[in-house]
């Protein structure tokens, strides 16, 4: 697809709702040995970039580090119908204030509090914003 | 993990459940490139094997039969802390009346009714049974 093409897509307010409203992302990375993994996490959007949040030394973080193509679905929680499936690149990390201070906003959209309460499992990790640049877009939207 | 441990974890009574509720799975599977490909779709379990169903020819069709290298993940829809991503391999594809009778199956079991209605989008469509057998299991189960 090209830039522009992209840019359209991912601005189309059908999409932008998926990834404002509380449906999890999961995003496909790839291990060492170039097979897939794949796990749930909270997402947002903003001017047609995407924010993760993940623990620095996360599988997730250690192989975008290394290979930074990734995948990621989101689902209509209401319509299995509604989904749409991006390919594109991590093209930025990000630590410290901003991203803890991110993770506290995500749960705030997914669970309604003001504090990420997952702290309590690992009191001493550190959060990392990873930015994504979507290269590629599929959007479903029927309703059977 | 040895394949003992993967046969015990995947029989867990809350990874057995999360596959036999209505939550969706997401799937990534590997491009011609090595870059991931991730969708979500119905999915459902039987003694440790999991059971998905596309259409022939799909990119994830296409993707497995070259490289059978999957990822899937599973959240439940009220928990997000309640997930379980799965490394594992396509070990057998299955097309025909089987396919066909699998996907109304899995139609009964996420809307509730008797024949697939995502036929009407291309009647043509022929179904693939994707048999996973999983070779790595993470699971997290944690209430906020």
């Amino acid at each position: 697809m090209t830039a522009t093409k992209v840019n359209e897509k991912i601005n189309d307010d059908a999409i932008r709702k998926l990834f404002e409203e509380k449906n999890l992302v999961f995003l496909a990375t790839l291990m060492k040995d170039g097979s897939p993994h794949n796990v749930s996490t909270w997402v947002d959007i903003k001017d047609g970039t995407i924010f993760i949040n993940t623990v620095s030394g996360s599988t997730k973080h250690k192989n975008i580090s290394r290979d930074p193509r990734v995948a990621l679905a989101i689902t209509d929680q209401n319509n299995p119908f509604h989904t749409v499936s991006i390919r594109g690149k991590v093209i930025e990390q990000i630590i410290g204030d901003e991203a803890e201070k991110h993770i506290d906003k995500l749960a705030k959209k997914y669970l309604g509090v003001n504090e990420y309460p997952g702290r309590e499992l690992d009191p001493t990790q550190k959060r990392v914003i990873l930015k994504i640049k979507p290269e590629n877009i599929f959007h479903m939207n029927y309703k059977p």
